[in-house]
């Protein structure tokens, strides 16, 4: 099937560019002396995933433990949840997937390493724990290097348990604060002769930053592997590196310059980016999406020389492609136009 | 199970609440003479549109054919979907529906009205299709009275379709002016002797307004059934009104005045109400949530008195509740704080 005989709203992902986007990031990865541990959440396809440890990831991170079973399900065997996991639920699912899987958690609380030391309790086979680090993030973590130490040795303290390092997810743009701060907690951990095993250190905008972050043994880019229209504002690649874009129909032309589209919040969804509207309309660049119904996109044309028929199919290049990601239950993978594999997202929708 | 046994992030449903939101709708509905078409796409489930059809409702309205088929399945034999209707393969499937349930329709082109001629064809079993009119909203519509009847006239000259009508989906706070179009348009369709058998009016705003749609035979509101954050701040019933809440538990506590919450943006959606931050605490009203990530929600108890423990589990009224129905797989119905049904959220996710 060709993509423009797909029904719409449809994600196409041009596996090409995908794959070229996976090997780019090993290659940094390699090239800066670190592991690279994507982040499945843009894409939640075993497929992917599996594709990023061929290429040389050392194994994958998710988010949720929902995420992880489904990746473990399809043979990835290393997973980093960077997740405080909390409730007996939860953890007895923990448990289940350390028996499967090699497995490295989170923690940024005693609270969180109490609920871990409750349920692993087998010195033989420990589960790793990380402590999450803020280092300026403002989200979850430990707020200093002396506090992340007191949390190791308080995971240390317990026999199933094992340190296993530091984690942080950065601020976008402050790499020279962010390493600051993870040498200095190394400095300390150093001075108390306490090993850190890793360090693992997030996100895709500062992956390809000219400043590295030294401190880090890991990196966990995720968007990296589609991209976006938020990526692209960000200097990181050109819309020419966005491998997944939205198939919509034009479905009403009210006015000269109004175009509707069938996809709205539901599909694209309405996080925003720098660069202005709810997207990017490869075939007509100069149109903005100026608003977002559920089903609906308002697209004002009044920037183009032409106009699209009622009927036309266009392409959207999406703000934030993680979220769209799990809007779709399936995806369409893409080479020269032709449709050569219909996906489901597995990962789609993993609350817990 | 009791509620706070569930895993989170989860949703529940009040069904007291739902029930009497329900009752509450048909008998304004009654009392304004009209007929109530509720919206699905806010629950999405089949059980409350048969409760809504059980209190009253003349039948549903759905925005997308794949929601139209799951109502379908379900027993509703009446339902109107809302969407210019446009390409091949969703018109094979809108006729497959026809055969099954009385179905309704709209167009604002020619265009869309010749696809609908193309594929219905059968004079004895004609295809019913409203005018769809932009009375201010400004997303789709025709934009005249004058154009309704043009469009009205080709409608009527294809065997296989009947005209059924005038819709608009109004802009929320302008029922007069909406209604003054209205009856502008009914009274041009007077004057040329083409009878208007229904006028249907949306959203849930204005269901409630002292001043009611008077040229409307027919309404179309939606968040109703479970309300949300943004209908109370809009003055449409109070908090107290909303059925749905998402249960959360607190996950990380960096620091003494920021919480961190197991529901992001997959959960809770980004769509903001006229009230600060992303979604209502009802054990601790003054929180506010200032950060929606993916999985996280970043909230600031500055002005709690108290504050919650890591593992407490909270309950959240969401902004904008019908974008909430569509990221969960899965919703708790709750009586007493008893979870006596969870139910597959079976129209969710239908794109096309």
């Amino acid at each position: 099937m060709r993509v423009e005989d797909l029904d719409t709203p449809a994600v196409v992902i041009d596996r090409r560019i995908a794959e070229a986007n996976l090997r780019r990031a090993q290659k940094r990865a390699d090239a800066l002396g670190v592991r690279l541990r994507p982040h499945i959440k843009t894409h939640k396809l075993p497929l992917f995933a599996m594709r990023q440890v061929e290429f040389g990831a050392a194994g994958v991170t998710c988010q949720k433990i929902g995420e992880a079973e489904v990746m473990a399900d399809a043979g990835i065997s290393d997973i980093f949840i960077t997740f405080n996991i909390v409730g007996r639920q939860k953890l007895e699912r923990l448990l289940a997937l350390h028996r499967r899987v090699t497995l490295s958690v989170v923690a940024d609380s005693a609270d969180t390493v109490e609920g871990y030391g409750g349920v692993f309790t087998d010195p033989s086979r420990p589960l790793t724990v990380l402590v999450e680090c803020d280092t300026g993030g403002g989200r979850c973590g430990v707020q200093s290097p002396a506090d992340a130490l007191a949390l190791a040795r308080r995971i240390a303290s317990h026999p199933g348990l094992r340190f296993g390092g530091l984690m942080t997810y950065p601020p976008r743009g402050k790499v020279a604060e962010v390493d600051a701060w993870l040498h200095d907690a190394l400095a300390l951990f150093r001075s108390e002769g306490m090993d850190v095993p890793r360090v693992s250190v997030g996100n895709s905008p500062d992956f390809y930053a000219d400043q590295a972050f030294t401190a880090a043994t890991e990196l966990r880019p995720g968007t990296y592997i589609y991209s976006d229209r938020m990526q692209a504002a960000f200097g990181h690649g050109t819309l020419a590196d966005c491998a997944l874009t939205v198939l919509v129909t034009v479905v009403s032309r009210p006015t000269p310059d109004r175009v509707i589209l069938d996809a709205g919040s539901k599909a694209l969804a309405a996080d925003l980016s720098p660069s202005p509207g709810h997207g990017y309309i490869v075939e007509y660049p100069e149109a903005v999406i100026t608003t977002l119904n559920e089903e609906h996109a308002i697209a004002d044309f009044s920037g183009c020389a032409a106009r699209p028929a009622i009927g036309d199919k266009l392409k959207i290049i999406p703000n934030h492609v993680c979220v769209v990601s799990n809007l779709f239950d399936t995806v369409n993978l893409v080479e020269d136009g032709e449709v050569v594999e219909q996906l489901p997202v597995a990962a789609r929708g993993r609350m817990g």
